[in-house]
């Protein structure tokens, strides 16, 4: 009787604990999160794909709010996503770019998703445009470069490399199929950090979380004949080391119409100007945290792929820092104001430098060696000036440096006038 | 015997009661705070009490470190408390202010406690200097204001003034004795406020903390023969407002020596570019919070009245908001350099357009309303760059508006180095 009881309770005792074990199971399983994407994907995605809409079956997320970028076109104070005649908008940049196709067509850019589109449509397009000019417009360039090489891809005339280009920029951009991977995929940017002696394989995610917007949001120039493309970042990213790098190699992007200058035009200095010591880049934040704010889906967070300006959502963009969001926007607006009042008098100070050495170029009795002092000084002031105009924050990336900047843009405008003038008045300057 | 218990049972429960309510007491005693000084102070203070020492018997954190301004002669990059003559560091200014004192003479100022010492040694007296120079510099004016009012006081010439000035900058210069209460001693100081429609007397103390400042920290001059002492601020306290007052009413500090300018001299107007919508006054930060942090003696929390630069001690002062005090020194270090760069730039237009006004006066043949236009330019040039030079910032107190300004200054220096070779040559503007 006493072993029959005992027996029941060994028994009884193994029943319990083995149910309490198979309910603990069913909680473990039950409490696992779900299989990580990058980790299990669900659908296998072929190297450099460029079909964003593969990649989107595994991130709905990104993907979606990618798309989105096809419509984003919200303006801000000073610039946006809107498709906005920049040249109707302040008729002094038709001045400055005079002879060069920006004095003829100068739109602001939509979204990402609307590279392709724009660039076809643009009024700078002629016969010689070669085809590096699809550099930053499509998410089929990586497998294009990979397959012809960037020499090639670059000589190919636009409108024949134009045939293999069927996606506005997309995921492999930036990612590494599968692993997701933030990677560099711009030859030109490959070189131009080997050139400063940098390897992006070994940045940060956080550092990547940059690098893979100056893909294409930098200044480039087309280098020789065959139009490679080309970073000018051997001596630094600085707009003084800029200057330096293209007056060493006697660069010139054209010859301005009126003044006879030998330019450069400056395309879209974002992380330069960003990465120049601004405050925010100093304090380790990236482009993304700003530009693609983490958003929540239910439990899973994710990256904004719908990339416009921090103004639009600041709550997001600024919110993830700051506490203070009304307050930090409206720095951004005073910020932005003190920026576009002194580039406007820089634009004024460069109409009058042309004027003037176009007036004097116009007589035969100028002195030649004036007016070529006048010439250097405009290409200097316009470079300057095109640095903070051409790149896509009214300063905000970095306000310090670009009032700095703009200061001086104003002085060498001003002196190329006076240069001029005396020019014209066939005496030397009075001190 | 059943009355006798019931008495001495009643007896003991009063007595408890009151040995209670004795312990009690003498807790509620101990645990009171030590009194508050001002609510009953040591020694009472007479009114408008000129000598420090009186007050620092009530006060003596307050008082030692006020005390310590009379040698912190510290030097920081751009400034600091060093009898630094900033002639010979940057000769420029010998040019800038030729036919005025401060070509003769310009040092940096020491602390606080070394004011009368400092403004009876500078270079800049002369007969002619008048009493109006002491408003600044003493604790005994307070009550020179109200015995003599500001009429009489700033007429007196300086000489005889002196006779009755006898402390350097102390308490009576911004607390009311005894209560300690901020408060507006300047009569010029609470004039331009009312003819802003602003009545200190409505501010808080935060706001207080950095008004008081403003007794002197600011822009003003010498109004009419009298020399009374007035601030520009009827129309704003930013530079394009304290230009227009000054245009308005045609005011004049000195002829230029050189260029035959009518000039203004700035004088230091460090709340203005403070308050014109810098970030850190828009935070609501006040001057004390970084130029007198909060220091602790044992259980006592007191401003720090050794009155210097945020940068000599920046674990208090930036470090009671900002937990990377390294990171915001780097800025600041970083904006100052900038803002210097900048402003040496200003400086050589500045000089370049002097020389070239200089010599069309010169020439008899000189167009006169060009040269009229080349000295309105070098008026409204100069008045911009000093508003940046003799403020004590190097641009800090408001980086982006002093950038902005420099900028606009270099703009204008140029344009009349232009206007004065036109009027040279005798032929209109080219454009």
């Amino acid at each position: 009787m006493r072993k029959a009881i005992n027996s029941s309770v060994i028994l009884t005792v193994i029943i319990l604990v083995l149910a309490a074990g198979v309910v603990g199971l069913l909680l473990y399983i039950k409490n696992q999160p779900a299989p990580t994407r990058g980790i299990a994907p669900l659908t296998l995605i072929a190297a450099m794909e460029p079909d964003m809409a593969k990649w989107g079956v595994n991130f709905p997320n990104e993907y979606t709010t990618l798309l989105q970028t096809s419509n984003n076109n919200t303006r801000t104070t000073y610039g946006g996503s809107e498709k906005v005649d920049k040249l109707a908008e302040d008729p002094r940049l038709v001045t400055l770019f005079a002879g060069y196709p920006f004095s003829l067509d100068y739109d602001e850019d939509r979204g990402h998703l609307r590279s392709v589109e724009d660039v076809r449509s643009t009024g700078r397009l002629n016969e010689k445009t070669p085809g590096t000019c699809y550099s930053c417009k499509s998410s089929d360039n990586p497998s294009l470069w990979a397959d012809m090489g960037m020499v090639a891809y670059d000589k190919t005339p636009f409108a024949d490399l134009g045939q293999r280009i069927h996606n506005p920029i997309g995921c492999a951009n930036c990612h590494e199929a599968n692993t997701m991977r933030l990677i560099v995929t711009n030859p030109a940017l490959e070189e131009a950090l080997i050139a400063q002696g940098k390897d992006w394989h070994t940045f940060t995610r956080q550092e990547m979380r940059s690098i893979v917007c100056a893909n294409c949001h930098v200044e480039y120039y087309f280098a020789g004949e065959g139009k490679y493309l080309t970073f000018p970042w051997e001596k630094g990213t600085t707009v003084d080391a800029i200057e330096e790098y293209y007056q060493e190699i006697n660069f010139t992007d054209w010859t301005h119409k009126d003044s006879g200058t030998a330019m450069v035009k400056m395309q879209h200095p974002d992380f330069e100007l960003f990465s120049a010591g601004s405050t925010h880049y100093n304090a380790g934040v990236s482009c993304a945290d700003c530009h693609m704010p983490y958003t929540r889906d239910g439990a899973a967070k994710f990256s904004n792929h719908s990339v416009q300006s921090p103004l639009i959502n600041p709550a997001a963009s600024c919110g993830a820092c700051h506490t203070d969001v009304d307050f930090v926007v409206e720095r951004a607006k005073t910020i932005q104001g003190q920026v576009s009042t002194t580039m406007i008098a820089t634009e004024d100070a460069l109409v009058s430098a042309i004027r003037a050495i176009t007036t004097a170029a116009a007589d035969s009795g100028a002195d030649p060696k004036l007016l070529e002092q006048a010439r250097a000084l405009h290409r200097s002031a316009q470079l300057r000036w095109d640095y903070i105009a051409a790149e896509n924050s009214m300063g905000f990336h970095n306000p310090e440096e670009a009032l700095r900047i703009l200061a001086s843009a104003t002085d060498l405008a001003r002196q190329a006038e006076l240069q001029a003038t005396l020019a014209l008045k066939g005496k030397a300057a009075v001190n």
